[in-house]
């Protein structure tokens, strides 16, 4: 086992073409608080988590975590980032 | 006003401390699965906007929009990221 653990981060967002009514209400909260200069507001979710590797070791891994699991590949895009950290930090949280 | 537009991206996550039960019950799901060796899952949000202007000149009124209205800073760590965009792209979408 490789003394790294990877910290790995997928965003999933809805696709463009899809309407976000979450981000619609919110942009609507901003513009009534005086923020009007706000465009295009859409909310996605990031979830993160470690394994142990590097992340070349744990690429393939996480791709397929975050498009068979973590997204809708039909209403959604999902984006994966991929760091390295000490083993020891990536064994402490949740 | 400038030509450029700022995408802003404002990530909230749970404080470390706070149990996350969404994150819990997902990694629950990965190790059912034969991903065992997911450690420390958390789900958190990410909201995404455009403002007329450079990165400089949004930066106050970004972080005031996170503190204050995106996240609550007695259970959620805000982050923002700020990136320029063509003016005509920061007007798509949403």
């Amino acid at each position: 086992m490789s003394e790294t653990s990877t910290l790995a981060r997928v965003t999933v967002r809805l696709k463009r073409a899809i309407l976000d009514p979450q981000g619609r209400a919110v942009q609507g909260t901003l513009h009534r608080l005086g923020h009007d200069a706000v465009e295009g507001l859409r909310v996605g979710k990031v979830i993160e988590f470690t394994l142990p590797g590097t992340p070349e070791e744990v690429r393939a891994q996480v791709d397929a975590i975050a498009a068979d699991v973590l997204a809708n590949p039909v209403m959604e895009d999902v984006e994966v980032t991929l760091e390295p950290v000490p083993a020891s930090e990536g064994e402490t949280g949740a």
